[in-house]
């Protein structure tokens, strides 16, 4: 490879860097209890400035936007430490390809539906961002956990939260559906409130009046840990749609 | 960011594509008919030196090694050129982790346990090229499709070709499960003979003696394509398992 290809091929990766959605470990994973790695937020966050995630022992929900990252717990927000480390998030580089007010109220379904025409296609990766004013939020932050439970397990005791008339930043993920069991597949988003006191996994939601940003990705950089609980995990979830709806879905 | 920083990350993305399997698509727009892109050999080498995958309109079967491509079409095998184009392929830069002698005669259900044995874990990413004599080999060659017809009726008329004490190579991957859809999850191997005259995907074999190399692989990186036909496909497959038995199986 002479000069000139050598940094045509930095160039291109890149280019990819930017057009990529980086995502560490897996749903599946998760599933199976492996709540550890050794990738600190320091290293994490040269993959991007925007995602949602989790930290080592479940310790919380991340949301991350404005290359801000909150680590949202029971009842609180707080900024990320460097030496935070995280088992599994899903991390992007945002550029506004699509920008669109609403004047609500819309129910989630009304938004998501209102994303998915806006989008055109529901088979590449699409980053999301809403700012606006919530008539209702339901979230739950997962918790603490000393041991890998399952996470269907671990999910039995997180606290839920109601806010009404809240103001804040919904920030996550369409995943194109055959990437469920790697990402979760469909929309997963979190939402933090303006004021930076909580917030954590989004359940549901009525939007009244915000603006909703969208950042096209057409790559997906998937990131395999080497820790002995990864490489020993039985990442074949039988029942895989059945453990989702029971650890992510809007119940 | 300064000077060290941008060197650093640089550093940071070429060791990444050393790690990673470069994806092309995924078999799920494949089984949809979607069998065009715009994407060249001249460009797709840059994403490796090995690997497996298919040409524009399905005309062929790809093996790749030592950084030489093959087209191997009904009971022939040439190289490709830098023009011609492929719809799906996954590719990566071989260097050998692991190299194991085989005096057999083993089945390919043996081999596969055997390689099983000496990689741990079944969660990871593995190049696998295994150079020897074959007292069977059984391979199809996929054909040349006007039209954008399901990969399941394109099989249909597949020539699937039989050799005996042929000497030759197999290459392709172990691909995780969770990855399903994306690739083909579990072992997808190609077969080229070492005269270069025919081989094809690899439906079942006996290996007489040979050599096994496996290169272990931590990332992924999926570039999916923009084209109307990718964006339009319907890649939610409700019988995805039964789809690629018939379009992949060792039937």
């Amino acid at each position: 490879m002479n000069i000139a290809e050598k940094n045509a091929s930095i160039d291109e990766r890149a280019t990819r860097s930017m057009n990529e959605v980086y995502q560490l470990s897996t749903m599946t994973s998760l599933l199976d209890g492996v709540y550890e790695s050794d990738m600190t937020f320091a290293k994490l966050k040269k993959f991007g400035d925007f995602g949602i995630g989790t930290f080592n022992h479940l310790d919380g929900e991340l949301i991350a936007f404005d290359n801000q990252f909150y680590q949202l717990k029971s009842g609180t927000a707080k900024l990320v430490e460097p030496d935070d480390k995280s088992p599994f998030c899903s991390l992007t580089h945002f550029t506004t390809d699509i920008t669109y007010k609403v004047d609500g109220p819309v129910t989630r379904v009304e938004l998501e539906n209102l994303i998915k025409d806006l989008v055109h296609s529901e088979n590449l990766f699409y980053a999301i961002r809403v700012d606006g004013v919530f008539k209702d939020m339901k979230t739950r932050t997962v918790s603490y956990q000393d041991h890998p439970v399952p996470m269907t397990e671990a999910v039995k005791s997180q606290p839920v939260y109601s806010f009404q008339n809240i103001k804040g930043t919904l920030a996550g993920f369409w995943t194109p559906m055959f990437v469920q069991g790697i990402a979760v597949g469909g929309f997963h988003l979190h939402f933090i409130d303006d004021a930076r006191t909580g917030g954590g996994h989004v359940f549901d939601y009525v939007l009244d009046y915000g603006t909703i940003q969208i950042s096209k990705k057409t790559n997906m950089n998937l990131e395999l840990p080497e820790t002995e609980a990864f490489l020993n995990a039985n990442l074949s979830r039988s029942d895989l749609a059945d453990e989702l709806e029971k650890t992510e879905g809007s119940n």
